[in-house]
């Protein structure tokens, strides 16, 4: 295989080309892949709750399909919940990733107390399934409830303020548990400040993917 | 970080620069970093049970505090079996990662029924603490029990007739317990072979180095 082409579902649904994009943007700066970005319809505040989480689902499945359709060698589902994860891998036959289950499945590799930052201030199933007891704490930055209002100046400064807990709750990793964060460029900030090991869900993915493909 | 270097502590002992550099040569060719390769001393047949595990232990985590005084950004212990995981990430402060959770990490990711092809009939600990339930099964080629025997034309025929046992087993994923069949192109005969994603130890590690880098 030359350049694996990465089909990416976004959760959160947009007519602008340019957040349409936003992922597989960093996808293509980090990795030699191409990508195919499409969005599932009707969902203009992504996947936040147990109803978006369920009404995401089987859109997600059909995107995947129609990804592979049109040329995909993988499928990354881009949200940390991994909406749809099981019913996109029972109707296509590429490997299918969930960004929140290869984040928290490369925290639980890179450390042994993990810190969860994403909108919640409950870690997603895929978090609590791959990390359990590891989980030292989970926090959202105040005033963020959906991946939609990170990014606003308080949302950016609030994230970075979150981590500061997070470091001083004793984790040694902090998982992003929302793929709104990689957009902020705040996983090298929160290097930079803590010296901990910060992983990022669309990079995270990213690499999953490659590896599942042997690139 | 323009390109990162990875310190890479190989657990066979070996004085011959092509066989050291094996697992850096493959991490070169598929990611952008560069490697700096070691071996800890005296152990001429790697790791392969419980006594060689624990006598690389300490060796592995000198060998990582010279790696990072001598410019790695991050350490990779290219061993299924992790040996000095603990004691390395003890002694330096940049990421260090294992061959053998990096990889069982990943399957779980990956797949949901995990096949872990190896040198020996049981899972190495990593992969039973991070597959646990999930795998269907392990395997290792008949008549190999120690890395150096993998490297025969017995050995690596026998490699890919385990697979097909795992995926009889009902695997959805193959996990390589053993760095030693990275080097023998084995995970895309697999690919080919049984259409199922195959991770292999070298490259996961790699993977999630980059990922912990923001790389």
């Amino acid at each position: 295989m030359s350049t694996p082409v990465i089909g990416v579902v976004r959760v959160l649904s947009t007519t602008d080309p340019d957040a349409l994009q936003a992922h597989g943007r960093e996808l293509q700066a980090a990795l030699a892949v191409r990508t195919i970005d499409r969005c599932i319809p009707d969902q203009p505040h992504g996947v936040h709750d147990e109803p978006t989480h369920r009404t995401a689902a089987p859109k997600v499945a059909e995107l995947a399909a129609e990804l592979v359709r049109d040329g995909a060698d993988a499928v990354m589902i881009s949200c940390a919940a991994d909406p749809g994860l099981a019913e996109a891998r029972a109707v296509v036959d590429v490997p299918v990733i969930g960004a929140g289950s290869a984040t928290a499945a490369l925290a639980a590799a890179l450390g042994t107390r993990v810190g969860v930052l994403g909108i919640l201030d409950e870690p997603p199933e895929p978090y609590r399934l791959a990390l359990g007891e590891r989980i030292v704490g989970t926090v959202a930055p105040r005033g963020v409830a959906r991946a939609t209002e990170l990014y606003t100046p308080e949302g950016a400064a609030g994230s970075l303020r979150a981590s500061d807990d997070l470091v001083a709750a004793g984790a040694d990793v902090i998982a992003f548990a929302c793929t709104g964060l990689t957009s902020l460029g705040l996983a090298q900030q929160i290097r930079d400040r803590h010296g901990v090991v910060v992983v990022d869900p669309v990079l995270a993915a990213g690499h999953a993917v490659c590896a599942a493909l042997g690139h």
